[in-house]
């Protein structure tokens, strides 16, 4: 594996293999004092974000500096693509400087991909990591996702995940549906009409997906049978557009309240990909519930990051290899 | 001891233990060519700074870095808060990805507070360290500035020390005189009326003080019988209100000029907790006279931070513990 | 050598024992899987940027963490200097926490130099490495490009050279031509008489010139001839005063198009400092020619900064001392 841009490209067994290298790392670290690997020591990776993000980018910095890598952050703020650069020749200059690899995150949708194929290539490529790209996909959120919801389930094949919110510019929700789809869980996507993405009764994973992909506009049918309710972030700066009256409707109707959440069954999940917005996506209670994982799933992060970055980067013998 | 967030919180022996701490961390860097050392590998300490600062970040980067740590920098303006996340969630979300302490900087009074009674207790509670809250504390600037007034003075008990300026909203003035009375020094402010604070008449330490605070609007008569003199920083914007007609008049009456300057005691030592606007707070050939301390002040600074960290991450056998 | 200020103050030999060290670093790089060596383990660097640049200092960076030593960054929107500090303040606190080294870019001309005087000398004396100031210099880009043209043509002595753009405010063009008449090249400077610099026929190095300086406007008779033609970037902000009615004038007049490129000698190098601006200093097809090293630059970039700092910082014996 030389990239990881995005989960429609990986097959369920490299999936798998990415989230055991993930529970080995978790393993690995876990009671240590010592959180300190030398498994990437004189490895360069460079953060080249053209969107803020606290957790993604201090993750994979936390990810990169476990294992001893030199982390090196850009962000778009201070970049050359102020002085008119186009980021082909941002990526190449970083190729140039000595980067392992780069990863990014981008508003476009396919930027991630873009660079892998000017820097990846050839004998001298690097590795690309995806961190968000538009609309389209973020790669690590879902493998942490799924980190976390077979630590907790035991198992991904036959689960039942309801997916609520803004899926029209999700990245997460359709890594995730390509992602649980590839090991057989059975995704129901919840959101009003105007909040569904066109075409996302397709995101089955096109490397062979044994699950399923359904909609609905009913979220308490939905959720009552799920193993796991994942809901969104609500990008408030779209719920101006006029989809909704108010924010206060949308919690209405698809907030996880402390009722709804009691007519969840006893081991259903309940997950977030955060930054949360208490009180409108999820009520401040359930946020903190038992059954809440958002923690895990951010823990779960790192873990998911150190085993992208050492499979790219040092590789593996067997399951995850290209 | 678990965080450090209020010098109110500490004991005189506490104080004096961090006080001998950053001593013996200056004693074996002292002279190294190789200024490393191996305390804190594999620890991880995010500054999260909710206002900016050069110089408190970047020593508390420089004390992190020379005991090893991995240190990851977090600024507001590229935090989640600006997508509506809370306080709370920044601060769990950074515990779950794997920090052993949050270094804090937050323009409210009690923010670090705060903080650690969300991500500091408990089997897997973590360490917070304030570094500034609001006008409230910011003790490793007073540990620091007791450091620098104990190697010059030779004590901190029955010293005099004046401290002149914005007192209205300074940290450091009340972190001062809760460290100073601690000890047993004898604290004068002065300032003008419409910027002393309420209640600085009481600014004592509560844990056992045995020093004294006084209070005067004649600063002419107060140093004239300082150990040690500390200006504030005059917090230009605020100045603007209408206290004052003019930085001129603020010079003239609160200033260390070199008229007043040369009033003073030959060993009182002439403090400033950085930055310094010349000119105004104090003139420019008193900031660089000979005692004039305000950068042995900012050299303590990554001591005592070193201090602190070591000691909250690894604690000590003896004075310094919870 | 204590700083690295301006290729002025710098003879044919220490240049050249510059360049060899960074010719050494690039061997014991190359093919390196781990690229980290104990250098500079110990050692504090910070970045103090008055101005943005993603390749000038995540090189610097690079070079820096390549060797070990601790690396902390600090840009002007983030520092003291918005509540008013001096210039010199700020540097003095930098050596206070414990700077082994600031590297500095400032607007103005001259920054680096002053900051050297305040901090540098004495004993207690630190290191200074201009990365750019004003329209003044930036040695290690001359440094760089001298690598990679000594690289590519096997020899600077003799070489025809040829610079075109905005001259003038160009620091490269000027670091350039100082470095480059230094060690006998012949430079030849192209622009219309709006964008040449005051002067420019006089930018020989003042230490010892065997080379030359001569002005045109003619580019096609210039280029002809050259063994390098270095396009400059454009500051396009300045570029809306009235020089050039549009963009496409100067890209007809002074870019290096496709048609121009094909007038060139087989061996002439094409170089630029990036950032480039594609269709408007230099066509798409001509940036990305075999005999275009823009990206060698880059690379060359960090082996000059691992030398700058390791001469500065640890010295050698021999052709390179202060």
């Amino acid at each position: 594996m030389k990239h990881l841009l995005s989960i429609a490209d990986l097959t369920a067994e490299e999936i798998t293999g990415l989230l055991d290298e993930a529970d080995r790392f978790a393993d690995s670290l876990r009671d240590r004092e010592v959180k300190k690997l030398p498994t990437l020591r004189g490895r360069t990776v460079f953060t080249l974000f053209y969107e803020n993000s606290t957790r993604t980018r201090s993750s994979f910095e936390t990810a990169g500096k476990w294992m001893s890598a030199d982390v090196i952050n850009i962000s778009a703020s201070s970049s050359s693509v102020k002085k008119g650069e186009s980021l082909k020749d941002t990526a190449l200059t970083l190729r140039a400087i000595g980067a392992d690899a780069i990863i990014m995150r981008h508003p476009s949708s396919g930027a991630a991909r873009q660079v892998a194929n000017w820097v990846g290539r050839g004998t001298d490529g690097i590795s690309v990591l995806n961190a968000g790209d538009g609309s389209h996909e973020h790669p690590t959120q879902a493998l942490l996702d799924a980190v976390t919801l077979r630590n907790r389930l035991g198992r991904i094949e036959g689960a039942e995940v309801v997916i609520v919110g803004d899926l029209l510019h999700s990245r997460v929700a359709r890594s995730n549906a390509l992602l649980l789809t590839a090991l057989g869980a059975h995704v129901t996507f919840v959101a009003p009409a105007t909040l569904q993405a066109p075409g996302m009764e397709h995101w089955v994973n096109p490397t062979g997906a044994t699950g399923t992909v359904s909609i609905t506009e009913d979220m308490d049918a939905a959720i009552a049978r799920a193993d796991a309710v994942m809901m969104l972030r609500v990008q408030a700066e779209r719920m101006n557009g006029g989809f909704f009256p108010s924010h206060r409707e949308y919690a209405a109707r698809y907030g996880l309240s402390e009722a709804r959440a009691a007519t969840l069954q006893d081991h259903t999940v309940i997950m977030h990909p955060g930054p949360m917005l208490r009180g409108m996506e999820i009520s401040d209670s359930v946020a903190d519930a038992p059954n809440a994982v958002v923690l895990d799933q951010v823990t779960a992060g790192v873990h998911v990051r150190m085993a992208a970055l050492f499979t790219l980067l040092v590789g593996t013998e067997g399951s995850v290899a290209e």
